[in-house]
């Protein structure tokens, strides 16, 4: 094929056609376009867009690249829930198990934490253990036992997404709606599920700020799975602050266990009530929103989810007594706290900065090949809205590398906002795809 | 350096400052950065663009990428000319040899054709024995010996100019107003030349189309020029039908002799004389183009400038006899004729169209590492506004591949168009930089 041709048709502003489309990507995968030229026709892309069609036609490539998961021997609606990355964000470790806890099959694969957010497998990874890396086979296994799995990318499935993101990641192309769409959507249409609840996150924390953008992402995506033959639901939801209290992954599990218990901070237990509620509903098992919110609070409440957890530690290779006994997670040696200069109420913790400096702490990568500390980050204890006296906590910061603390403290100090006049929480729902109001 | 950080940067239309310009470059040159995001970030230039500025910094680093000619110990001025590519340019040819004649320097670095145009390189090789793969050395002995030299860009010069050239090729990042000019400013800045004459062809046969965009070239060009202390003119020159009659290496340099015999075609002789008076008033060597003209006219009649190429021909390893044998130069097997269907005038010779069938017909590339016939090619017999009467040939067709014929013919029929009525001769040039009128 003349891929400087397609390059240009595309810089040019024209639309691809399905089998240009096709051909590229099965080239590329088998190593057989160079990297430059899919970098330039990522870029030209960037700058010109997909039309719906052709991103779909993009999906369809990459999940084709690979193998395609078949479940069709459980008996559960199998339903699936995806975020787009924000920072704190932990719902997949509580609502994954009430799904499955609620009589779903939840074969979710996910990713690592990407710039200043976190990834569920390095939260997973902090348990003593736990094992992300299963093959295909084991992983049907573990949703056998357990209704549920979770595990990270593998050969097998859209290995021209792998090999994509990778490419994206180095030159600066992630931040394209047709792209994001059709990665996220090339792995879950072969994880052959019935349904999907998305969390697209909005503000400062996201990798799409403006709010426009994240409902173009998740209009793009429910009318892509609706093409494909699957139901989507789509929240967007606010990432200004982070979610939660805890940033951090073992931090954050503990976080998730906490909810799983019932004791979870008010935004995070909003936020996985709602998703959970769109899967038991998509998935057929209850006839309502409001019905589905019940069913998660009778989950938690009866401790199925808590249980559910624990059972998928065990199965996945992992300590799955940390769920009693937190002190068998990582703790860090160094502790340091941010307090109120001066009394008001908080009115911003900018959650991009907070990321930043989780990462900093060494919860995250600075580069792909780093290695993270699962026992750093920080706890907010306090959240947009809340009042504070002067002296008062609002961050507590963990770390095992001392010299950073200083340096974190200050990224944190100013990603604080306090008002002397009183503020209104942050809305956390903003919009819902399909509009359901 | 964070290459992804710059080529977001670009990409969010930022200005890129000068280290990070020179220090890309540097690192680009010796291999440490990947093509991959050095196509990304040609591509969000080509979105994004330069600006005057960056496009001087890119054209600097470019050019302290290699070695600097020293010309120093030659007592002439130093003048170049330098075509941005056409169909059926010559030029060169005529222009090198006259100025040298009339007391400059000329040392000039060409390129091999490209697309649908033609190159310097290729139609000098079509005589037996001409060595464009000269030493820098070697090229200082022909340029005493010759007031002249012609040759090919080498390892030496302009290293990073070479890398970048070939990337943008087979990534569709060519048509970029600012990377053209810092990639032909930064070989010429090479030179160690004190004044270059430009000839930046539009209309449909040459690469950028729109007038508009020729003349910011041009604009361009002269400013980098003069910011780096020579002296840069443009003409902006009409591509819209080949240059002259001939298209095609031998058939090409046929015709330059004949002009330097005082044979050429009127609209060659236009352009060679004005591009030369342009050189002799920048060399200081004539105070008008109007006595720069009567130089370039009573060169020629002298003889004096087809001495010269013959010269020139002989110190670089050539059959100078070509000079006064064109059967010493490789002549094609097979030949055909298009003739006009209807009596008229011609309208159009669709100057990109012909340059696609004379690569066809063998004159071009079709890959970077194909061979090129240097007998194939046509040569018109009418331009626009020639009267035609049916049946009298407009254009005839060479090649040693005669399968080859048939289809060229259909192009080149169909890149000819008759009027009922007369038609304007198109004009030739059609600005000039710095406006001189």
């Amino acid at each position: 094929m003349n891929v400087p041709e397609l390059i240009r048709k595309k810089r040019d502003g024209c639309a691809l056609g399905r089998g240009e489309i096709f051909e590229f990507i099965e080239h590329y995968t088998r190593g057989e376009i160079p990297d430059y030229q899919c970098a330039a026709l990522l870029m030209a892309i960037f700058f010109r867009g997909l039309e719906a069609r052709e991103t779909a036609d993009l999906t369809e490539a990459m999940r084709r690249s690979g193998q395609q998961l078949d479940l069709s021997t459980f008996p559960q609606p199998k339903i699936d829930k995806h975020s787009t990355g924000g920072v704190g964000d932990k719902t997949s470790l509580v609502v994954a198990p009430v799904a499955a806890a609620g009589g779903l099959l939840v074969p979710m694969i996910s990713g690592r934490g990407l710039g200043h957010t976190g990834g569920t497998l390095d939260k997973l990874e902090s348990i003593p253990g736990f094992n992300t890396r299963l093959t295909l086979a084991e992983f049907r296994r573990v949703l056998g036992i357990c209704g549920m799995g979770l595990i990270g990318q593998t050969e097998e499935l859209a290995p021209a997404d792998r090999m994509l993101y990778a490419l994206r990641d180095v030159t600066a192309t992630v931040e394209s709606i047709p792209l994001i769409a059709a990665s996220i959507m090339s792995k879950k249409l072969a994880e052959d599920i019935d349904g999907l609840v998305l969390d697209v996150k909005t503000a400062s924390g996201a990798f799409l700020q403006k709010f426009e953008e994240a409902r173009e992402l998740a209009v793009r995506m429910v009318e892509m799975g609706t093409a494909c033959g699957i139901c989507v639901r789509a929240l967007i939801t606010d990432m200004s602050q982070p979610l939660g209290n805890a940033v951090g992954n073992a931090l954050e599990v503990v976080e998730a266990m906490e909810t799983l218990k019932g004791f979870g901070p008010r935004d995070l237990v909003e936020i996985c009530r709602e998703l959970a509620a769109h899967m038991f509903v998509l998935g057929g098992i209850e006839s309502s929103l409001e019905i589905g919110c019940a069913r998660f609070d009778y989950i938690i409440q009866k401790g199925h989810a808590l249980e559910r957890f624990a059972r998928v530690i065990a199965a996945q290779g992992g300590d799955a007594k940390v769920v009693e006994d937190y002190s068998r997670l990582p703790r860090a040696q160094y502790e340091d706290s941010v307090v109120a200069p001066e009394e008001g109420f908080v009115a911003g913790l900018e959650a991009r900065a907070l990321g930043r400096a989780s990462m900093f702490l060494g919860a995250g990568r600075e580069r792909l090949d780093s290695a993270i500390d699962p026992a750093a980050g920080l706890v907010l204890e306090k959240k947009v809205g809340d009042p504070v006296s002067i002296g008062e906590r609002i961050c507590a910061l963990y770390a095992n590398d001392r010299a950073r603390l200083a340096q974190a403290h200050t990224m944190v100090r100013s990603a604080i906002a306090i008002s002397p006049e009183p503020v209104a929480p942050t809305p956390l729902i903003v919009g819902r795809v399909p509009d359901l109001s």
